[in-house]
């Protein structure tokens, strides 16, 4: 079986890395090569472009940043759609628009693919430790067939139903995690205003009602200064503009998750730190 | 060592029926008597009122709902502070305005009692099981003559520093917990509209980067229909207010805790559902 993989980004490589440990034949297309360095030099194969890699492959998977990027490689010049043949294995694991992975899923059906939107959780050290936890939608068959290939990646593989629920699905989860990573940033703003020993704050806070994977994990970053990205932020505000336009389709009013997303734009588009990790939300407030 | 304990409540309750299993002599004071009756019934004694409590007692607790609950019990009528006498130890568990902690620390000094501000936080189940978190401001050597004593209904003890800070530390704690509140709500007001199947979405989430305290402990309550208080809607919002008006006085904005004390505000004071759990937030979408 003859993998391809498109997006070798920060999850995207933790992912082939686990695929070429499992010794599977991996080859990978990324539109700047330079970042598909490590990779090919742990053994992936290179493509030229999407159709080229399309062509070479049984199964591809795609990764990349946007839903502009996801229709750029899928439907563009020299895009996926176009060089697939039926019965080929395609998996967007993009977090992406749900109505993307709907028109995509309807298209494969036309053509005999098996499509799969599969978005994960879990963040760069799960991309490198092998557990992701995956959200899925599809054809349930057309997972099951791929169950072994998932899980050299994954821990968790979660089957939500027809397409564009696995990006339901995810969309729901950096709902809640709008949640976390404001409450952490103002909890940590007001605890150092108040002269709190913040690691001390931290620790407390974890061992009680208000413990998450959040301040787990970004808290003790934040705290060293370290603003390298687990998770982009200019990624998790594009999450939030989907989840809201989502949210607005269905007349849903999700106003938490709106000032997140306006803390968020303005760390992005007003900052310009789009390039940091989420935890540099924290910047809005500490110089 | 004679224990005294004002308020009765949810949490009250738990804490009281822990210091009786080990033993010790506990008498308690409550504004409704019938309130008292459960730890009554479990060995507890009766007082008539704040002072004449505070006259029999070594140790004295309180952990009342509002922070003008908080004044008079300590400076009304028939108040703690009138009838205290130097030596003794009084710990005010209420969560309550940092200031007024300092106000009764300062006073105790003057005084010659050992005063500590201790918030908890691990809800209903952990005042029952005995695993409560305490955040404590004041003299650390008061905290470590009475560390047994708290270790009967707490598993952490953690100390701030001087007056207030406990309540501090406290306030962030919620700040925090606002953020998981909001965020789960929104999260399952948004996956209920796509059509997910809301035991997996919680699964799911609770497996990766999502995962926190809230939705462990509350998600589960809510599919089930379940709004009883382990935490009133009513006193988080009290304490959302203290936090709000604290940042407010440090100069800070903190816009995502904002958003949430808004949000229940219409809860409590509009629908007037102060008395259901925090959990019912999700009742201003669902029906």
């Amino acid at each position: 079986m003859k993998i391809g993989f498109i997006g070798t980004g920060v999850m995207g490589t933790g992912i082939i890395n686990n695929l070429l440990k499992n010794n599977y034949d991996v080859t990978v297309y990324n539109r700047t090569k330079a970042h598909a360095q490590p990779v090919l030099d742990n053994g992936a194969k290179w493509a030229d472009n999407p159709a080229a890699l399309t062509k070479k492959v049984d199964v591809l998977f795609t990764m990349v940043g946007f839903p502009k990027d996801v229709e750029d490689i899928y439907f563009g010049e020299n895009g996926i759609m176009n060089a697939a043949r039926a019965g080929q294995y395609i998996i967007d694991m993009t977090t992406s628009k749900p109505s993307l992975a709907q028109k995509i899923g309807q298209l494969g059906d036309e053509k005999g693919l098996h499509i799969l939107d599969a978005p994960v959780s879990g963040g760069d050290i799960g991309a490198k430790k092998g557990t992701l936890t995956v959200m899925i939608g599809g054809h349930k068959e057309d997972l099951d067939h791929l169950q072994d290939l998932f899980m050299t990646f994954a821990s968790k593989l979660n089957y939500f139903g027809s397409y564009g629920s696995g990006q339901h699905a995810k969309m729901a989860n950096q709902i809640m995690i709008a949640g976390t990573m404001t409450g952490m940033t103002e909890m940590l703003v007001y605890a150092k205003a108040a002269n709190l020993d913040l690691e001390q704050v931290c620790q407390t806070l974890q061992s009680g009602a208000a413990e998450n994977f959040s301040l787990g994990s970004y808290g003790p970053r934040i705290l060293k200064g370290d603003y390298t990205p687990g998770f982009f932020a200019k990624h998790f505000l594009k999450d939030l503009r989907i989840a809201l336009e989502e949210a607005n389709k269905m007349q849903l009013d999700l106003p938490a998750t709106k000032e997140a997303k306006h803390l968020y734009e303005v760390l992005v588009d007003q900052k310009k730190l789009g390039n940091d990790g989420t935890q540099a939300l924290i910047k809005l407030w500490w110089k």
